[in-house]
């Protein structure tokens, strides 16, 4: 047998001169332990180390306050944000956070086996995609799902979002105001729900607008993938307004534009999308949507509550209007 | 009493019309079961989403398979790079990771007590600052901690981090080389580490080389701080040559410059220390350090591993070399 790593309550006992049970009782809030015998428990706790189990708590209860993150690449600041304010809140709610970062080789399957395993009370999907497969996994083993920005339908599953097609038709408004004629997008991955609905709204607003079609290009969310298919729209046509599908797209855009000797917001006006603090930073000064962490984190709290002891949320999906922060690169 | 979440092998059993136990012995590695009883659990837990719990098996062990990773600021791309590469790798090696994200107002006793409830196994502490005094309520609960980049001295603790003074005097020999007469430093906090042992680096080498004395502005480890600091250096008095304590501060200090009319590199060099996504993009160009994540996180795991069984590494500091990557803001 592996040898007891944490000070245990009979050593607490011990040092105290008390009975087990007193230790127990001690640490059991309502409790009947006389002051003395509480004073002299607390003291050789102190002393010790020692720190009550919850273990034996979540055993009886499959209640462990567990709360897993499952997330995608960190490295977009936005993501970034979003787990730092999720983490932080579910912790003040008195819940500790298991980070699970998940790359598209990694099956979601085998993750939701061992959350199982740990007795997770809920999980948290910040991936940039969710599929149905995948929350469906999720959902097989009764774990309520809030499912932040992918939009899925599954027993157990909710989802909160930025309102994207509303997002896309502020833009559409941006660049009409802008008498841009030769509008483009720079899409983030095909299979991503949130960029083909800034696209759908994008579009949308264009035509109502009587401008002509975007062109469409690009196929993921990183400054490189923004880069090559800024650099391919301007050799294929021309452009002069781009919506891209987030800000490291955007940003890859601009030094691209730059690259080619096109200015920006001169020649070429570009937008984003996350507002993420790069985009505030000089050498960019990129107008973005600001997603609204915070009142994400607030609906996705507020769902996961209703989901805790029904399936009431499931199904619900909650959006909320970004709001356009407008800045250098969309100048008049 | 709370309703149990969790599929419970009692339905497993009554499902599959076999003995509870007979349920206990099919997820028991290497216990005697039948091949046709083994059939029947598996295809009922199937059906019922059934896992087995790891709670029992932790309370008899006090090992839980929990490393908690206690960090800072993600807003910084270095971290969240660091998270994310951490968490692969301890889960690669079967652990889930709690994580804790801190601020400056939270106190780490309470972390530690909260985590020791849950009988995690190890604390990795990715805070750019971990204070003696925390370091030491940490190891108190005997969790093994290892520190990262910040040295602490305590029982029960070790650290890994970046060979700081040895960028900081590679950031000297390269304006030296590109013959910088009025040198400067950038800071990050009064209180770390880091900051502090790359400046002594810095100096030490350029008073080596015959150089001045650099000035020293700056104390945080962000963008707006080196945008600060770089301004208030330049009207203090003539700077052709900045390291900054990281790339944060390095691209405030970039954008400040060009604010002030200076060019970068023609003007002023700038070298930052992370060498972050944003200091390859085309409007920063940054010279940078790498840290070298992979080495520090293998430095970790395997600090982790020889304090696993016995305190062996306390104690133990291990530290990786930074890489210079030269790009464009230190060009000749």
């Amino acid at each position: 047998m592996v040898s007891k790593r944490y000070p245990t309550s009979i050593e607490v006992a011990r040092l105290a001169g008390v009975s087990q049970s007193a230790v127990s009782r001690t640490f059991t809030p309502g409790a009947s332990v006389s002051a003395r015998t509480r004073e002299k428990v607390l003291a050789a706790a102190e002393t010790l180390g020692f720190q009550p189990s919850l273990i034996p708590k979540i055993m009886l209860t499959d209640r462990s306050g567990l709360v897993a993150l499952v997330v995608g690449g960190l490295e977009n600041a936005f993501y970034a944000r979003v787990v730092q304010s999720l983490a932080a809140c579910l912790r003040e709610a008195g819940n500790q956070i298991v980070l699970v970062p998940v790359d598209s080789d990694y099956t979601l399957d085998a993750v939701a086996a061992r959350l199982a395993q740990y007795r997770v009370d809920a999980i948290v999907s910040a991936l940039a995609v969710l599929s149905q497969d995948a929350a469906e996994t999720l959902s097989a083993s009764r774990i309520p799902v809030v499912s932040f920005n992918t939009p899925v339908t599954a027993a157990r599953v909710g989802s909160v979002g930025s309102d994207n097609a509303l997002g896309g038709r502020q833009a559409a408004r941006l660049l009409h105001a802008r008498d841009v004629r030769h509008p483009a997008f720079v899409a983030g991955p095909a299979i991503s729900p949130a960029s083909t609905e800034r696209l759908t709204g994008f579009r949308e607003a264009l035509r109502e607008a009587g401008r002509p079609e975007p062109r469409v290009g690009g196929s993921a969310y990183t400054y490189e993938g923004g880069a090559e298919a800024a650099t391919q729209l301007c050799a294929e046509g021309p452009v002069d307004g781009i919506f891209c599908a987030n800000d490291l797209c955007a940003l890859g855009t601009i030094d691209a534009l730059r690259r080619a000797g096109r200015r920006v917001p001169e020649d070429v006006r570009v937008i984003g999308y996350d507002d993420i603090p790069a985009a505030g930073w000089g050498g960019y000064d990129l107008t973005s949507f600001d997603q609204d962490v915070p009142a994400l984190v607030e609906a996705t709290l507020a769902m996961l509550a209703r989901m805790s002891a029904t399936d009431a949320a499931a199904g619900e999906r909650v959006l909320i209007p970004p709001r356009l922060t407008e800045r250098g690169s969309t100048r008049a």
